[in-house]
């Protein structure tokens, strides 16, 4: 992404098509996920021809065949063609990450970047023009009620939810051990949703006792669709800007922040500064922009993307210390994992 | 594209991520194309604050700073911080490729594939599923008359006439140069469309006569928008599949094939035989896959968009050699480019 546009794009622009052609790209991806192809080929015994996995999954033979072509070239998928055939099978990558049964699987969160994502953006340059979320004009939902459109049936909700429980799936260890945890004996994580960073974090800290709080609907999809047999979480109904934050060591702020503008943000740190033990703290998880705000790329996106589907923005690090200390928090430190989000611990 | 899916990528899926973002990376692109951000920065005798850029173009000064930052660090715009004010101009990669106003603009290339493609591919799982072009569910147009759904309107035709003519203005040349096309005296370019390759043919052969042949609306289309003062090329109205094929030395097909079914080529080519001179020809323009369909890539993502909005695909070259052959023509040659389109001549 990073790739220098070199001089020689002067004469053959090869990248800049290779950017026009990106979202064939996600979306090829995409689809094989919404297919079950991945799942499909990590449970078949032995690699399978187009036509084999065309009648297993009930698609055109050649439409899967291209398609399987496709995901051989950007190296997902491996082939070996025998007497002529192609014979086709997943790759490490596609099997840990792409097949919605594997334990890493970030499948949930591609069927959210296909179906809700994808399409929003198809309205960027309104979001641009208008500096406002494309729920509206997308999905028919008010753009004021950002939460009512990322909500808006059970179906999205769990869509949205799934989105959530992958990042933190693969990101999540990375922001409970980016600061030693262990003295905050309750945590409370607002906005939990999944609760799959919480899980993390009760991995991690085995003597704290870690609480999910979300809306009622939320917590309740929660338990339905991802609770687990040996769960030491707990989840409570609530909400943290309406209604009461329940005292605790450590609060938990992942990917809130980025949602609101920078008035609510403040107004819900003073509330849960108010709320915390003394000597307790707040964890923000965030992608952090660098202070110049050029890069990184992805995070720059996520900004983009933010504005496209809600009211808020990400930040560099200095934006989250000012807030912090506004609210009456101190010693705030910052840990850029070098993955996708990032770390901020501060005091009360 | 073609970069190796590494073992690392078990470890974190960075380049996963980095393809599930292609989406964005385009559509960010194709945006800042939409608005006019290109021509603004070009037109400008000095770099332009946000602020500056968002006025010009009325958009909100937040959302058009994002897009820039975005722009900046794929390497699309240039900025400089003056007393933290970040001041943003056009790369001469933006000034020739993106900017509307240049020759070599790929403008209307990217407004085709920004309003008629992106949301195109946003029903691949359909067009997989069923074998078949999206043209009925993204656009709700019969899905069997596929030039009655791309030329739907003027607008619509005037667009993919744009798409058409950008790719030849850079990939024209080496279309017309990859044999010497000199011997041929009258050349007919069937769907010549804009009549942009065409024009590379004339230049390139100062002594031939070339004429495009196309629906009678989209040859008025061309006169009217895209005619030159100096145009050395004629515009003649008919259908090649329904009507009759005027006699020529030469006779193009630049990206016709790939949109039909084998049958209908076929058909086609045999008529195109009947019609030619002896010893003239047919060139045939299209990207094309490797023998054993593994890439590359790019020509694979045309494939797979083949299905998606046509009823054709990609084929290797030994498909065109044996489609010639069965129709008549003789010692067929391939020339690869080595840009998006390549050759292929051959004789009766």
């Amino acid at each position: 992404m990073a790739e220098h546009l070199s001089q020689s794009e002067l004469d053959y622009p090869f990248k800049l098509l290779e950017y026009f052609n990106g979202f064939r790209i996600s979306k090829a991806i995409f689809s094989a996920c919404e297919l079950g192809v991945f799942d499909l080929l990590l449970q078949s015994q032995k690699p399978m021809s187009a036509p084999e996995v065309a009648q297993q999954l009930g698609t055109s033979e050649d439409g899967i065949e291209r398609l399987l072509d496709v995901l051989v070239a950007i190296e997902i998928v491996d082939v070996e063609v025998v007497q002529g055939t192609a014979f086709y099978s997943g790759t490490d990558v596609a099997n840990l990450y792409l097949a919605k049964s594997s334990p890493k699987s970030l499948h949930d969160l591609i069927i959210y970047h296909s179906q809700t994502i994808y399409p929003l953006w198809n309205n960027l340059v309104d979001a641009v023009r208008e500096g406002k979320n494309q729920n509206e004009k997308t999905f028919g939902l008010p753009s004021e009620e950002i939460f009512s459109a990322i909500y808006r049936s059970e179906e999205e909700m769990l869509k949205f939810m799934g989105l959530m429980n992958s990042t933190w799936v693969i990101d999540g260890h990375d922001i409970v051990t980016a600061f030693d945890l262990s003295s905050f004996k309750t945590v409370v994580d607002l906005g939990g949703c999944s609760g799959a960073l919480a899980r993390e974090l009760a991995k991690e800290y085995p003597s704290s006792t870690v609480t999910v709080l979300d809306l009622p609907a939320v917590v309740q999809t929660a338990r339905r669709h991802f609770a687990q047999h040996d769960d030491t979480i707990c989840f409570q109904e609530g909400d943290f800007f309406e209604g009461e934050i329940p005292p605790a060591d450590l609060y938990i702020l992942a990917r809130i922040i980025h949602d609101w503008k920078e008035e609510k943000n403040l107004k819900l740190l003073k509330k849960i500064h108010t709320a915390c033990h003394p000597g307790g703290g707040v964890l923000i998880a965030e992608a952090l922009l660098f202070e110049n705000r050029r890069g990184p790329t992805v995070v720059q996106m996520f900004s983009l993307n933010m504005l496209v589907q809600t009211e808020g923005k990400e930040h560099p690090p200095s934006h989250y210390t000012r807030l912090l200390t506004e609210a009456g928090f101190r010693d705030v430190q910052v840990c850029r994992t070098g993955k996708s989000y990032d770390a901020i611990l501060a005091l009360k």
